[in-house]
């Protein structure tokens, strides 16, 4: 386990930073591409949808420390692996939120990003819901691992620009038995959109 | 092109937003992940060795804005690149070095961070100049796209600590025809090591 | 450019061993795994639809010798590689089919396995007409690159069994000016159907 | 578990066609391009060195059945299970080798394939007594999961010719609590070389 100090200004805790349960967690390098593909701002309001244990809350409030994560999520396990991981960080700028969204997100402020790990299969409602909760400049981004998340988050949703999509596949190089075994990760498909059309995913 | 401002906290920079030749340039992703895994600080001073069209230049200088950035290239083509996508951003704090490592960073000041995109064949000299160059709590990351760099870059340096490696395959979805075409990239190995002995890739 | 002979009694002909042209060509690796998760025989009748430069044809037709392989193309240009590489290898087997499947396998017996590399915008009805022109134990193979063929491949159809899709990623190590450079492909989806419902996705 | 009877042409029996127990196995596509950049004739003697569960010499044993697979393997579970795949498929032309190659390989007649999926730490010794060992005309194919045996197989050795090296990554879709999961396997890198020095890798 690392310090739970993290004086660099990148995100990338090591994923045994993080209390883990049996909760799936997002690993370091899809936190990595999902929060810098995110772009987020050091004064970002930032929804995370299915925060799970939390590892992706905590790396971004480290980010938008003048702003504020809510972080959604409805499991109760869950919910009290993330609570750990966010009193470790002794995070001020973090609100966690019991519910499903997008429901659980009608009483909050508006976003400036809204980050989706898992939809609990609320994901069309959310994409059609985002628009209307995203602040101009605001940005949408899905991380998908599954086929079904994958087709609907790159259809073109209404009120969204341009989607750009990326899929990830990490290998690491780990210690066993006296060599270095290389460990493939499941890929994770991430998926960009913005609420304003200027964005051209042929720009990037 | 996108706007020559970031107002970001994270990198990300579109390929799109630098001047480009035909000199090879390490795409979005893997310059994120670099930045990341690099763990880079405001304060820090990195060397960026082999740096080319200066993409990594140019993120490295916004993320440590309190640092400096030395960017180390012999090429006249890429310096001449280097040079215009520096002063398209208006980066005060990058000083570009004509030469090659570890002979043209002689003279610098001690470095935080090393990153090596290219090293233009001196990877051993490199790999063994740089404890001595780098101050404690020094990190090495180097980015390996050839078989040769990759087998030297993993084996154990005197001086280096443990070394973790990740190997990044992205596909982007790019439109072509009407329809959305999968386009892979290069897959391209990221190794990193600290100077102090401390950090342990099983923490990782 | 290879010999004109392949006395091996696997698929797996070097790419160089076709002639090309500016037609797009199935690289050697996602032949391979087509045609072996094809399950070919040594006497199936299979339909190549959107055959290109023929280098599936010619890799089925070698190993399905007892059997005879429908090329279906509707470009010119690569009607006349097709024909070349067909003619190169002298393989008595292949039936060139002008037009577009599935009008253009109208007039055609049955097939045991249908192999598709290109639709031309017509998988939609290509998928709903599998069925009807594929003999008992008969099997679909679609290659996708794009998003639209993943999505509409991966969907159930009506008249085939349960789906299986892998998602191939392959890198070769290249010579290039005195180093070896690993260069990526663009990743190949592979989806698998069987007409018979017995085939179950859980077993493989 | 699939019948057991492959009435197919070309290798790829799914990987519940095969007992396993607590010992690593070849994944289907690994198999599969192995076999096939292994260029097997129906005629050849291949030795299969640390074979395992014996999935591997099945399948080179379904291709070449005119031939005879030497399968080589030190350890006391993985020949159980390996006498178990082999009976089950009625395979009259394996023999199963106690041992560790090179020194168990000493006895046997000259091979046209050497396929190595484990050393067992003698990857050096092997390939420099493989040249000796192999047949005018023969193949030698290493399957590395490993950082060690990537980079000893990489080397160029004396008596081989040039090494073709290509890295695969595949990933499955599975089935999971009513969605379909992408599930990806370890990075496989499968590394072949000819006894000839005629075969020239830009070929390939």
């Amino acid at each position: 386990m690392m310090p739970e100090d993290w004086p660099y200004c990148v995100p990338g805790l090591p994923d045994t930073a993080f209390c883990r349960g049996d909760v799936p967690m997002t690993r370091r390098e899809v936190r990595i591409l999902t929060l810098c593909l995110g772009r987020l701002r050091i004064d970002s309001v930032v929804y995370d949808v299915g925060a799970g244990t939390g590892s992706l809350t905590v790396e971004a409030a480290l980010l938008a420390r003048a702003g504020r994560v809510y972080a959604i999520e409805r499991d109760e396990r869950a919910l009290s692996l993330l609570a750990k991981n966010v009193e470790r960080y002794r995070l001020m700028n973090v609100s966690v939120v019991r519910g499903e969204a997008p429901v659980a997100w009608q009483d909050l402020p508006p976003a400036d990003r809204i980050l989706v790990g898992g939809s609990g299969g609320h994901l069309a409602e959310i994409l059609a819901m985002a628009p209307a909760k995203l602040r101009p400049q605001g940005r949408l981004v899905v991380n998908a691992v599954t086929m079904e998340t994958l087709a609907l988050a790159t259809a073109q949703s209404p009120g969204l620009g341009p989607v750009e999509v990326i899929c990830v596949n990490v290998a690491r190089l780990e210690k066993k038995n006296g060599t270095r075994l290389w460990r493939g990760h499941n890929p994770v498909y991430v998926i960009c959109a913005d609420k304003r059309g200027e964005y051209d995913e042929r720009e990037v």
